[in-house]
């Protein structure tokens, strides 16, 4: 496997100059295009890794997976689905329009960001503060890795120009779609998308989603099974953006990406798989990552669908 | 035409009862759905009163031809058609949907909350208590009246709960349909909505404009006949909102109106009619004073379509 | 007003290089680029002509007002607007969207295609050759011309390239917005927007419509006032396209526009004018024709905004 | 598992009151809101059954998976992918609007009305008789049933009140989505929805793309791994119309159903279920079908997700 990983990373680091990294924040358009990296964590235990696997990025979108699975564990999925829907939108990630034509205006799924929003804004603790300890928290048990934390710089260059989430976040609350302060809500949100963590971070969080909630590297049980049922089900139909549907076909698998350049996918009972590479296609999702997981569907059969 | 006025007014007073007084600023709430006022001044400077006729209420849209005619004669027509179309739009006044369909995200008429947000950001003035300086004397000088000036409380009701248009210049933002900080110009946006005039000043505003910028009452110079024709021709196409068709088929004059209760009335080388009554229908236009309208075009032939 | 007419279409036939004929129908590709003519109809039966006044083309779009004034004499007002709006809207004139956006699946306006299929289904005569006769003899009345008929050649070309148009009556059909045999119904559409006209036939249509239904050449009654206010004030909101708001800047009188390149337009107690030049605009406007209304309007104060 | 399946749709039953049978098409109106059946076909050729699933009744949406497996089989992935896209979309199965708004004009996925369309237009058969043979004929493969046919009632009144499918067809048409004849190709599409079958044919059906294409009751080999791979991942994402994100989360297995009361799930390397019961929710699922699917992957863990 090791051997298999590191020949796959090697395979499709080409296609690193067919994409470009993320530049409507900042920050990210720092981020390095040729950077590539890779980890396998299968539900024993063991990690393979291979190129740029423990480079840090912030997990953008892939958050949304751990507000989720918190919101779950802290609110039920009644209240959670009472929120926020369950089904894939053919708009862009941050469409005001598809919340304007629904009647209800409820965020079609939890990874887009108005529902991303929604979750950050419902989470039961007393303060930003008491939120965001509770989303690192989640983070760290998923990827067993206790250092995980907010990119500051990120973070305040996310705050100072998202404007397009700012519109979405008002536009929900004049439509009593989020209760409370918008940019109180707002600054949970940018916290989350800023957490960093490493491709081999996302490999034992995938692999914890596959087991069921228990990360087969800590040992420790995270979430129950009905929440990763969940969450790997919208992985698949809405995990990565309005590519979500050509992912299920070419890579079969749950796959949660990022802008970072992140993407986290879990195999059920099998393992979990992070990769790493910052140029991004038009969709917002890795490119060379993508080909990765492809690759390693196609010629290992690394796939459930 | 005094006594066709009042009798005019009388005769729509029941129609106050089949409307709603704007409820989505609380302050506006507190109008008195019975209230029911006139002006007509014409070209000669003389000035029929009815009703409430004196009542003061806030402009709402109808200040938006202050700022659309303010940015016209500061700018240039050019200039401020690269920023705003001319287009009427079939979505409600406060809709986002049509901004992001379109491209460009060019507001379609200066008369949605849009087109008024990016004609306030586009001011050339110093700073914010500058254009609102500007925006009050040219509204002085339009109406004759000196002693205009904004409704504090309505101003604070309007931006603590203007989420909806927080959304609209987040978007617009976002899209660089506008430059600088979203709050302040939002904040110049909300002082000059918040203006309080009477229905007696909304007609010598129409009379200014249908005498082609000459106020026949204190026989001033207010604007060019050019900038008066563009703001005549867009009070017919999109002054009524989502009504505008309907107004011009039934009432056949230039009209804005606000959801204070306000209508404007600019009858091209006659006259202009000012009415107030803030029950509103379920586009934000008054019930009763349209009625009103209806009544002096029909019965007196009071129109130009 | 014979030699500002003949001065006007010389000095605006530049404009027909920029723009295009329509191509959608292959018969109307043929026209000649620069063909252009005017004539005027004043109120006392006064005819002033230009160019290529006299050359015959289609309708189109025109015959709309054709048929909504034949809808309105034979089932009133009430009718008529309970089956199609009064409301300009933002989207290209054969947009299904908005139609499917909207609950009720009510065409917007009587001009733009949706709402003209509508009013063709819905004229109250025993088969489609009695509808095709009463248009064609409301339409001989408004041009006081008696030898008006349909092009067989454009119809045809319609009628088998027309999917776009069968697309909106078939959706209108799902909808309950017509009833009865749709091709039977497209029928009568593609008949009259084939009926063949000239520039001085609009300029007595407008003639007709200004002066309140009595045509000033023939002197027959030919329409009620009341109906030509309300077809006045919809050539005004809607009667060029989605170029409407555009037309009352620029123009500030009722028009109405058709892919064949006439125009027809209606000045109130003044005149009618009518033109011709098949060089379209982007939204199927006539490009040099309406530069001469404009030239016409601003020069000569002939508007009425 | 027969037993299984006996006490599951059993339990299931009650469901059926909660839904409609389809109306929009006459015929369908006629069929029994309580009926419901169930069959399991594993990959060794076992077939387990309950209830109705010997009853007869129309595939409708479920045939999109014939011929989307035909075009692949017959014209390659990239020429099907380059007429027909790959993702979810949040509208109705027989939404207009959408394929306006997008640029170009290309259906989102072969699952929707606009995609089967589209796919049915371009099977390379030299006419419909010998399009629909084929289309037979895989079917019988797929089923292992011979015996399978149109149903003539069905087809007729389909062909008769198909007013929304032909302005889909007709709108594609007018924008080279497809190409030739629009009531031939409309023809064949009403041919292949009114297709007989059983929920046993259905299990049977669901069994071969579990079994990569073998069909494990023939033994023969109908399709490629490869194409049972890519309607697998398209009936997870988009096979239950705008229901397909929760059946993902709920039911978590492939699945494809149909107005006419079917639906098609697929394990695979398990085994394939159909389930038949015309009372649908208010998306066109089958409710009691849903719910015994559910209970499968509940109680059974029949599930892949």
């Amino acid at each position: 496997m090791q051997m298999i990983l590191e020949q796959t990373v090697k395979a499709c680091s080409p296609w690193c100059t067919t994409g470009k990294v993320a530049s409507y924040i900042p920050e990210l358009g720092k981020a390095d295009t040729m950077a590539l990296g890779a980890a396998i964590a299968d539900v024993k235990g063991n990690i393979y890794t291979a190129g740029d696997y423990d480079q840090l990025f912030t997990m953008q979108s892939i958050s949304k997976v751990v507000t989720l699975s918190l919101a779950l564990m802290e609110l039920g999925e009644e209240i959670v689905f009472s929120k926020v829907g369950m089904e894939a939108v053919a708009d862009p990630f941050n469409s005001i329009m598809r919340l304007e034509m629904d009647k209800p205006h409820k965020p079609h799924n939890p990874f887009i960001n108005s529902g991303a929003i929604v979750l950050a804004s419902i989470l039961p603790y007393s303060d930003n503060d008491a939120k965001m300890d509770a989303i690192l928290d989640m983070t760290r048990q998923l990827t067993g890795n206790t250092s995980i934390n907010v990119n500051k710089e990120v973070y305040m260059s996310e705050k100072f120009t998202g404007e397009r989430n700012r519109a979405l976040a008002y536009f929900l609350s004049s439509t009593q779609g989020i209760d409370g302060d918008v940019e109180e809500i707002l600054d949970v949100y940018f916290r989350h998308c800023s957490m960093e963590v490493s491709a081999k971070d996302l490999a034992v969080m995938g692999a914890t989603i596959a087991e069921d909630g228990r990360n087969p590297y800590t040992e420790e049980e995270v979430l129950s099974p009905e929440i990763c049922r969940i969450v790997r089900a919208l992985m698949v139909t809405c995990g990565t953006y309005d590519g979500s549907g050509e992912f299920a076909v070419r890579i079969g698998m749950p796959c949660k990406s990022g802008v970072g350049g992140g993407i986290m996918a879990s195999l059920p009972g099998m393992m979990g798989i992070g990769v790493f590479g910052p140029a991004l296609d038009y969709r917002g999702n890795s490119v060379a990552g993508a080909r990765i997981l492809e690759m390693l569907a196609e010629e290992n059969g690394l796939r459930i669908l």
